[in-house]
């Protein structure tokens, strides 16, 4: 099997299988935590104005721009507070700067495609372990077209939890985020080094980063289902029939 | 001042100052090979087509496609052959799959485009140091549109040299590649871990692997002075007139 890292996305890459989509400050994260708050289905968009065309019908906005709650918007892109959000059963409308961008990125061509960061880091790569049949590609959202720091770390995670599992080919991308994940063994050290969190601290959102900071915490993966209209349907993985050997909670 | 490394070129990327264009195995260290070999310019093509254009001139043709020597052409991309190469006072025109295209794509904004490799490390950061007066870019060719291995490590050995040098500000490209240069003390595993020498392998010139794995060994750098037709022109950079306070020779 093959492991594959895109550090930055690229309109002319293409994928065969399943991709995982990382933007862990914070979009992936986010998404996450409004799964394990009870959405029913996440809805990500590639902008706000078609995230707003969801306006009227029974659902929740969320996302940013520069960092913050957009205009009309329910909630910002925090995790923190999506995880206490009261969205049990509820569509979540998400749009992000980069992240659900990336998403649409990967769509555009995988066979899957889920969202992980450090927070789902280990049930997102049992998954993606799980579903693969030739290759697993980790595609980092990176910040405005550059490479964050951030997603590198966890695509290094990740690599290192699909290691585990089973025996990967690796290129030079995954090759790149393993030596970036073993030269910090504390994820707060990357991820404050980040731009992204250097973004977070101008709006005074520096709480944020040490939720996203948290490692394979939880067991909520979403994973695409489908479009409605402009917005990829993401909804949480359902725990598998099959029993996992590992001591880590199956999702 | 501020240190960037961008780790694959991206058409949507722009440059306002230095960029050190690097594509380690082989088009900048094969450039820096004919530079001290006595080359009088180099030109560097964004395509064969291009490259050949120029055959009627007395010049040499030199350059690659899938990684071996172009029918027509004088010499393929093999430091080891260019070194020895009898082009004392000649332009060798050079066309390459990533290497000289990156140098087109860098050549579009920045104030100053250097060919930097790991075999003139030392000489092109301390160019880079001397020219900038806001933002040193490190621009690595990957390989055909992915991250390689091998150009991570020689940013990182670059932006280790311009550490040296002066205070620098780095984003988030740059401190993985700085990561990525402390994993490997022996540039020689990362060079042989890489696409580009995997490739190499597949085609017998697996040879020029440690020949690009050399560090500092040049004091010989490219530095783009004009442009001919579609080519960027190259000239060897001159010995600055102020002394260094380095014990590496000076260029």
């Amino acid at each position: 099997m093959r492991l594959r890292a895109d550090l930055v996305p690229q309109d002319n890459l293409s994928y065969q299988d399943v991709v995982l989509v990382v933007d862990v400050i914070r979009a992936t994260t986010t998404a996450t935590a409004f799964l394990e708050a009870g959405a029913e289905r996440l809805y990500l968009t590639a902008s706000l104005e078609s995230a707003r065309a969801f306006r009227d019908a029974d659902v929740v906005l969320a996302g940013e721009e520069g960092g913050l709650k957009p205009p009309g918007f329910d909630y910002g892109n925090s995790p923190r507070e999506a995880k206490e959000a009261p969205v049990g059963g509820k569509v979540v409308v998400m749009s992000t700067t980069n992240g659900t961008r990336t998403a649409h990125l990967a769509a555009r061509s995988a066979k899957h495609v889920l969202l992980a960061s450090l927070y789902n880091a280990h049930a997102a790569a049992r998954l993606a372990h799980q579903l693969a049949t030739e290759e697993v590609a980790i595609l980092c959202a990176g910040k405005e077209g550059r490479i964050g720091l951030d997603d590198v770390y966890t695509a290094g995670v990740l690599a290192e939890f699909l290691q585990i599992m089973g025996s990967y080919e690796l290129e030079d991308g995954a090759l790149t985020a393993l030596t970036t994940r073993r030269t910090y063994p504390d994820p707060l050290e990357p991820l404050h080094l980040s731009a992204a969190a250097q973004a977070l601290r101008q709006v005074g959102l520096e709480a944020d980063v040490p939720f996203c900071a948290q490692i394979a915490v939880s067991p909520a993966v979403g994973v695409l289902e489908g479009r409605v209209g402009e917005a990829l349907i993401f909804k949480r993985a359902q725990r598998p029939i099959n029993g996992s050997q590992s001591q880590i909670p199956t999702i």
